[in-house]
Order: structure tokens, then sequence, then C-alpha cells
């Protein structure tokens, strides 16, 4: 059994290892710029160690949790902008507006999330192709959210911007292990658990959403209720499920 | 056989009656304002005069076809961001940046492409979501080199920017009607050459590109040998191709 470091190195190989649409030309240096900020990749090695946990094969399912990391970049990319969040850095480098001009980095956004469409439609099962696509539409919900709805839901705009790519993350990690459909109820509530720990742990960090909300004491709480239920999720889970456990507290204790 | 009006309505009804995925809220409004804009509908048009012609299902067709206006439509509402052409009007009405802002017409094209992709997915073949999306990668790679190379080879900024999508049109038509590949070609040979008639046209009604670089009698020259090569392919096609025809006459002589 892989452990998630050795997901990740796997993710991070094939990253690196893609081929662009020969006819974006030059903008290929801006996808790659954008893909190689040495995030954490959580959401491909999420799908991939629910592949692992179920019993799927793991290198049939690393084009499918890239396009996962693809569609999560081309957000990065575009919530960056100026008209967006205008964040100048992303990750201590300049963000891809500023190293290669905001109509760049609109239009690598763009190829990004056509790159992960690509990839997911390399599978046989054109299903794969469909959970990244709703997800992807759920998330651009949830930033429409983000920059129009001030005093909003905040759990509904988080289920969404973030919530939903996590859920897919998992959803995809079924389809291509071949769980049935009644037996994947448990595993997308996990699905759902950890991508809300992951949104409660990034408002602490960034010290807003939650964070500015309530006092302190209270999100941590809420931090360690969601990732316990996480771990409840995954009892009931019929599968190896170490991994995803290992992934739990790897979201629960990050640091940045 | 339907004329070309005829699949313009169909076009149309379906347009209206699209139903965007319920998580992208208010920002629906966005996405039909940008595709009620009273277009001709040209690449929608063309793929399913490519289908009649082919002797297929024009109403099988009728959602493939919303596809391609929606990735033409995508590409439309980046296009005239601030950072791209920074147009303010786009056929006589504000264009969606200057009526909704910046931000969301951002994630409106992004939702623009994300639903094409999902329209294209609602068929069993995925061969048709694949053809889109590499036409839109290849339509990326031609809005890449518009915005960067300002003294670059005007034909394949013209082959990628205008006639990825226009071949798309008339390939995704091929897939819907079952065309074999060996006799895709001179279809295909078609598509290239409206899509180029098309584009010279559009510089002449635009007074840039080709119109600003030759004489005007010159780039008229041009057109009408696009035109008549266009015709040309239509000769060796087996099929009805009295629509297509039509097609190449509404491009040659549309006046805006």
């Amino acid at each position: 059994m892989r452990r998630a470091e050795e997901l990740r190195d796997a993710v991070e190989a094939h990253l690196r290892s893609l081929t662009f649409a020969p006819e974006l030309g030059q903008l290929e240096e801006a996808l790659r710029y954008s893909l190689e900020s040495g995030g954490k990749r959580i959401r491909p090695v999420l799908c991939l160690a629910v592949v692992e946990a179920a019993g799927g094969d793991v290198e049939h399912g690393v084009p499918a949790a890239s396009a996962l990391e693809l569609v999560h970049t081309f957000s990065l990319v575009h919530d960056d902008l100026p008209s967006m969040d205008d964040d100048a850095e992303r990750r201590g480098r300049p963000s891809a507006h500023v190293a290669f001009g905001e109509g760049v980095a609109l239009l690598a956004g763009d190829a990004l999330l056509g790159e992960a469409i690509r990839l997911a439609l390399t599978y046989d099962d054109p299903g794969i192709a469909r959970e990244l696509v709703d997800a992807t539409l759920g998330m651009i919900g949830g930033q429409y959210r983000d920059i129009t709805d001030d005093d909003g839901d905040l759990a509904e705009l988080h289920r969404l911007k973030t919530g939903r790519l996590f859920a897919s993350s998992v959803g995809i990690g079924l389809r291509l292990s071949g769980v049935a459909v009644p037996d994947q109820a448990p595993w997308r509530a996990f699905g759902a658990e950890i991508g809300l720990l992951f949104q409660i742990v990034d408002d602490i960090l960034d010290g807003d959403g939650l964070a500015s909300r309530l006092p302190a004491d209270e999100v941590k709480r809420l931090a360690n209720t969601a990732a316990d239920r996480a771990r409840d999720r995954l009892e009931v889970v019929s599968g190896d499920t170490r991994v995803l456990r290992e992934l739990v507290d790897a979201v629960t204790f990050r640091t940045g």
C-alpha cells in the first residue's frame, strides 16, 4: 500500500510529464508555471487514496487525479486576477497575471480547464469527465458567491467553492475503482467532511471566512469535530483506509 | 430538407430552453445575457447543415450544435474583457463585463465553457466532447497569438482562432451522422474553407487583419476564391449540400 507521499510523487511526476495541445504554443509556459507552484496536491492524492482504499488500480487513476489538480489550478489562476481577489503572490511567487500579464493569465486559466477535461476524456468512461465538469460548475458558482454576496451563506459558499472539487475527488476515485453506486454513500459523506475540514483549516490559516466571524477557540472546535466526523465516516467504509486517515491528519494539522 | 433559417430557429429555441447547473445561482443571468446577443449562430447552423446533408438526425444534433455556440460565446465574453480586446460593446449592447462587472464576466465565460462541455457530454459518444475540447484549445492558442504576437503569421492565427471551431462544427456534424473517417476528408476540407472565408469577410467588415495589410480589391479577391474553393469541396461530397451552399453564400455576402 502506497503512503500519501508516494501518491503525491506519482501525481507530481505525471503533471511534469503532461503534454499540452501543441496549438497553445508559448502559452504552455504560463500553464506549467502555474502548475509547478508546489502545492500539496491534496485533491489528486485524495482521489488516488480512494482508488487504493477501494481496491482500484492507482496507475490507471493518475491522469484523472491530475485533471482534478488542473481544475484547481485553473480556479487559482482566475481567482488571483485583479478583477477577482487581486493577489499578486501565490505561494511566495508572483501569481500568473503578474508573471505573464493579465490577458495571458486569463487564457492560461481557460487552457488549464480545457486540458483538464481533455485528460478526463482520455478514459473510455465519459462519466469521469461528467463528474469533473459538474464539480467545476459548482466551484464556479462558489466563486461567484464569493465575489458578489458578502453577507451570504458561508457554509453554502464553502460547500461549492471548495467542497465540490473535494467531493468529486472522492467521486472520481470511486468511479475509477468501480465501486457500485449503492455502496458509495459513506465514501461520499467522507468526501464532504474532509472538504469542510480543509476549508475550516484554510480559514484559520488565512484569518478570514469563519475565522473572522467566530472566536478562535470555536473555529478550532469546528475543525476538530469535522475531523472526527471524517474519521467516523471511514469506520463504515469497506476497504483499507489507512492512507485516507493519514490525509485527515495532514489536513487537520497542516500549517500552510 | 430544412433551410438554414429553420436550423437556426431550432438552435435558438434550444439555447433559450437550456437549463444551467443550479449551483451557478444568479450567475446564470450573465450567461443568458451573453447567449441572447442575437448572433447568426453560424457555427451550430453549419454543424446541423452537415448533419442534414450527411443524412443524420438533426434533432439529435441540436444539443451538440448549441455546445458549439456556447464555446463561441465563452470566447467572446473573455475576448471583450479589458485585459484582452477591451470592447465595451458587443452587437450594439454593453458587453458582459460592462453589464455585470469584470469578475462576473470572467466567471460567466468560465461557466459557458463548462456548460458547453456538459452539453457535449450528454451524448453516449465521448468523441463529441473530445472534438469540442480539442477545438477549444486550438482557439485559445489563436487568442494567445492574437494578444502577444503582433507581427506573427496571420493565416495561422486565423486557422486557430476562427478556423478550429468552424472545423469542429463540421467534424462534430460528421460524427453525429456516423460518416466513416475515410469519407470525411472532403467535408473537413470544406470546413477549413468556410472558416477561412468567414474570417476574411470578418476582416473586411472590421477593417482589420487582412484588410489592414492588403488593398481592398485583393482582400475581396481572396474572399471570392475562398468561397469558390468551399463550393468546389462540396462538389465531391456525397449528400444533399444545398443548405451548405446557402451558408457559403450567406457568409460571403454577410453585412455584419
